[in-house]
């Protein structure tokens, strides 16, 4: 039997866009010896290897095992090893032991990538009917910006655990390819909002993939509001630093304020003051420095702040008499004229709990578990940051972190009541 | 200078409330001895002896040394024991530190309460001027409710601790009056709601008495859904246990599996298995029993489960195919034909986090810390329980805890989409 | 049948010395409030009313029940409650949680204690034959011995639940009988000690009563050293302080030095710095202050230093050219001419760590958990303090405690080789 | 001027001693993988990088900044990461960070060992006149010992952390050089021993090397006993194991049980049951599997046991009706007739708590901190492992760990009174 034309079309483009994603978690890999790719340096962290690993094991759990006759698993004990969260797989490696994995080594994963991606792709290529595509296509389609999400994680990861080290390592010489922020030098400017009843979420299948978190689009009632058309930068947030913003309980939630005081919270996590010890054996240079994945570089005053909690972030706004907008201001106001800096910075915390939205069903099968049991103490993020890769996020995406999170690409934008 | 009429009367009314209330207190104490009356079974709960200090500290603090001409404190070193979280007024004895307090004695706290007392309904009696009564009113009407609610958490708060011992002693004899949940024993019905623009929160001043973050009113939009018009009852809730829902994953939030797994929960905190030891020394009665105010007593079937943490309430509605109501669903129900127990027997779990309203700002001055500061990480409850005093709650109440917690007289009312 | 009057003879005077002891525990609990009695400041301290309780457990336990026929336990639940830690005994109310007792009340404490008096009198009394008293006698003589044990106990848990409290309330007022460790102004001087083969250890029965823990009596050979004469004083102690002591980790044993910086110990535990907070709304003084039985009272710079760590007893002789003794030098130089302060001040950490002797056997029965099983990671202390009753201590006893606790009245005299 | 011929051929055979204890390390890291030696699995535990590296700063710290002229640091910033525990010599890379430490590579720290081995060559070799061969030669040799306790340390730690990995690879296969403990399948014999004064200690710098902490040499007096003739075997404490051993609460010490307990002890930390659900990816053995440097083996019944903590030794004594001996009964038999596995086997735990000598004066300088700072809760072990460097260990050497640990070559000789 012959495929239909569309449905060759359509593989063809698949294994197009699997091997790009493949290699980009390879690439982004690269810089880093073995050592670098084995180590944990916080419970929330993976190490590298391991996300290289269990973007792989997904694909195996999830499409081959079920879907490609015969396939043969590169080694079983790697199901225990990299499965990550889902309970309906059965046990599996304790989180905060992932960087005990030593072996399999950095070069096993690397074969065990090849022979999942040779699997894949030749179940894209043969046997691929009409009803099978519909079956394998979803997942496919799923695992890969499964993939990119460990791809944004694989560098908050690798950059926290290099913060770790006192020598202060930089993933990569900033001579190459620029993972910076870009800086907007300019004021910032109220966009006013109209409010009223928008319509929010995934606009459906035809619009191209979305999780399920950002479905059912429903419609949402807003009052008037204005929205910042930029995002705050670091320059902006010294100001708050050097108002006090560190030593003012009135500025923060209550927990924050806990934080604050249990963790010696005086600046973002990634900032060095002029008197960090560790600057002793660093070229001198007076002010901020901001460690990043080109390592540690002086604060640039317009480039966006970043690796803010939400506590930091909903402390800021309060400083700076507005707040954090709410998911939905921030969806309406996504191409409103004169905005800027929403996508591509830093993911923008906003006032939102991420709670499920009306009508919300989670995906069918073990994908149930992707998002949906995540819904509780957690807040949204919206935008996209300057590790996430090209094409993966949209206007309705939600990413949500704990509030105390400061190892992410995360920042934020001001909005107010008018 | 004389005061108008009205405010004569309003005063004088304000003066039987407040002799009402504080009374209540007392009243609520009088079952504890001195000895029961200074303990803390865990950092979030707070001895009674706290609960009767602190609610004086609070009149002292925020109207008398302000308002009361010439007052003079009973003791000024009650203002560091007795703050609970006001970082404005300065440092305070730390929280998990209450229950080491058996000095001030539980007789000094009732001398500490009738030097406010008198203090407080003579400024109400007195001097009390137009421009004073605008001033003084609105803090002690707050201070009123303010004490209602430490009326509930004194109940809560003595019943975790008593729960701790193995004697498993009764707060009160069950022939007093009684403090249980009554009994609704038909089939729980499903009432459809219309959704659509709804408008919530509390309608302002005119309609008495709210907290800050029941404001401002504004309008929501709901999709049609329809609501349980009973209570989750004991009943309902064995036959999740049986049925394996404390060891079924795929039903629970992952902080509330985790919660599972890691504290051991099996099934109501205050449910007793037929082989628990405490039972040991008690007369035999098989099934389950349940500690209450009243002691021990076998479970009833038709009253509503209580001291359910919010974990618990999801995972139970996930299993009957149903899920938590929002809010504002909640909410709109209120007055629903045919609705019941929606005051006076349990809060009710909502699938709403404790967010902002738009246009949210806190009470001036120092009340500023008293809920707008929490508004992260909990769950809004809603309704009202057996412990809460009458007339203390509204249908615009928003009631918040974590989603751990498991004191309180905490249940569900189930919702669904339609 | 008669008993033999030297049997009878001494059951009277063991009769009178029950009483005695017995009500000497009272006597220690009669400054405090029921509340005071009820809390537990930390899991190594118990209440007041748990140690009135666990010593009238004791004789219920180990001599009433196995020894009185027909007697009947004054609750049973007591069994569960009041047990401490013999395992042989089964399962016992958790240590940490043992604050929370709030019932049985003190006055039910007090009952309890009566029943188990009348009855430990009653078969004092009565059936005592030739073979019973061979059997009750040494199980009484230990359960007093115990009783003295907690005596003292009672007294530094409830010193270290009041140091708890900001308003550093007294035990007792310093009017009463004083509880202060008496000054000996003089300067220190060294006694030269042979060393050589000496006998340690407790001389047999015929000597009186001694724990297991003491025996068997042993040679032991000890080089020539110098002890001083008295114990290091408050005045000596503030000169290490004032000299850096707590900031230079050179005179530390690691574990100690690495509980100065975990802890941030700059003192004595009980010790107040002049610009200590709790200062504020207490009479103004100057100068280091000291909490004690009778309250907060002023450094008296001749009396013992108590309330010392092991560590900083070791650290201490470090800074002073010195060392501790060992146990077997300190017992070897007890009657020493010259020496003063062995007994009646403060327990003497010595640098001997709790093993046990050569031969050492347990007492049978439960008793066997009474000592043996605590040897190891903790250090001997000699001597005996102002909390210690009259007649409890001798030569060769041997206290034992973690080389972190500083509730205990311990402090340290000096040694060194010669 | 030249040297006198003595110090030549003392240097010449030191530089031959010095090149073949750092190639030992070397070899011992050679079958492990750059990320094998990053990882740290505990935070007692410290890489194997960690080890190279730290071995190699001890060398430039004391000998070659002091002592060679012109030295220059191999990178500054070694300094403060590759220091362990000298407070003398300023802060530190913390201890439980270590296995964050990807930079400085694998191979960074094999060019530091040849820039440092080639200074220290050098300075051994040139300058070297009488006076500062007095003064060097100690330090190296110091070092030498130093570097061979970190070779013993670095096996326990990477068998440790292989242990935390579920596919329990093997440091290296049983086909290479053997590391296995050997059998001695006798049945076990007391050998009587006389007591009386006995000298122990080391004799002094004419029978070579010894650490501080073994010396003065002095008399100490022993009551007759008897000590086992060979080590307890692996068949022995299996049957430990079937009577309940880990079941029994009065065989164990207090702070035993609650390890036990606490921590689910059921056997000894690398033995896994049949049931163990990581034998499932395992070839089938029945009976009980022990992990080793070999990897996962059947368990020999004459093979002595291992990895064994005090507590678990001192209940198997209680067990056995027996003890541990003391230090010195276990020195004094040394060389008695008919004794065996004194050495070579397993570290054995004695009835001794590691507390200084009489008279005992820590090593001058820095390396005053190397042991005499350690003295309070450890205990001695005696002996030495078939991970003791050949010529490492001797009859006098006092070997220490805490109680609870449980990841060394530690097992034991059993000891009675007589």
């Amino acid at each position: 039997m012959t495929l239909s034309r569309p449905i060759t079309q359509a593989a063809s483009a698949l294994r197009d866009k699997f091997r790009e994603v493949r290699a980009a978690s390879l690439a982004l890999a690269a810089p880093l010896s073995a050592e670098d790719q084995c180590i944990q340096s916080m419970p929330d962290a993976s190490p590298t290897k391991w996300h290289l690993a269990h973007t792989t094991w997904f694909f195996e759990t999830v499409l081959l095992q079920p879907h490609a006759a015969g396939y043969r698993p590169f080694d079983v004990r790697f199901h225990y090893l990299f499965n990550s969260y889902y309970e309906a797989l059965g046990p599996r490696h304790p989180r905060p032991q992932r960087g005990l994995l030593t072996r399999p080594s950095v070069n096993e994963v690397h074969a065990y990538r090849s022979h999942v991606d040779e699997a894949v792709l030749a179940l894209l290529e043969g046997g691929t009917g009409e009803h099978d595509w519909a079956a394998i296509e979803p997942i496919v389609t799923l695992g890969l910006h499964h993939e990119q999400q460990h791809q944004e994680l694989l560098l908050t990861d690798i950059l926290h655990a290099l913060s770790c080290n006192p020598l202060l390592p930089a993933y990569r010489p900033a001579a190459g390819p620029v993972l910076r922020l870009a800086a907007v030098p300019q004021a910032m400017r109220w966009l006013p909002q109209p409010g009223g009843v928008v319509q929010v979420g995934h606009e459906g299948p035809q619009q191209g993939f979305a999780f399920d978190n950002e479905t059912p689009r429903h419609a949402a009632l807003l009052q008037p509001y204005a929205i910042a058309d930029r995002l705050v930068s670091c320059g902006d947030y010294a100001q708050f630093i050097a108002d006090g913003g560190y030593q003012r309980p009135e500025l923060w939630l209550s927990d924050g304020w806990a934080a604050v005081q249990a963790q010696g919270w005086r600046h973002p996590a990634y900032w060095l003051a002029a008197d960090d010890p560790r600057l002793e054996t660093q070229p001198q240079q007076g002010g901020w420095q901001v460690f990043g994945l080109h390592g540690l570089r002086p604060m640039e005053a317009d480039a966006p702040v970043s690796q803010l909690s939400f506590y930091e972030a909903a402390a800021y706004a309060e400083w700076a008499g507005a707040r954090l907008p709410t998911e939905f201001e921030w969806e309406a106001a996504f191409d409103a004229p004169g905005i800027s800096q929403m996508t591509s910075h830093v993911w923008q915390w906003t006032r939102s709990s991420y709670d499920p939205y009306p009508g919300f069903r989670p995906m069918p099968g073990i994908a149930a578990e992707y998002n949906g049991k995540f819904m509780v103490g957690q807040l949204v993020l919206r935008g996209g940051s300057v590790a996430t890769p090209a094409g993966h996020s949209r206007p309705s995406y939600r990413n949500f972190f704990p509030p105390a999170a400061r190892w992410q690409f995360s920042g934020l934008r001001l909005a107010k009541d008018v």
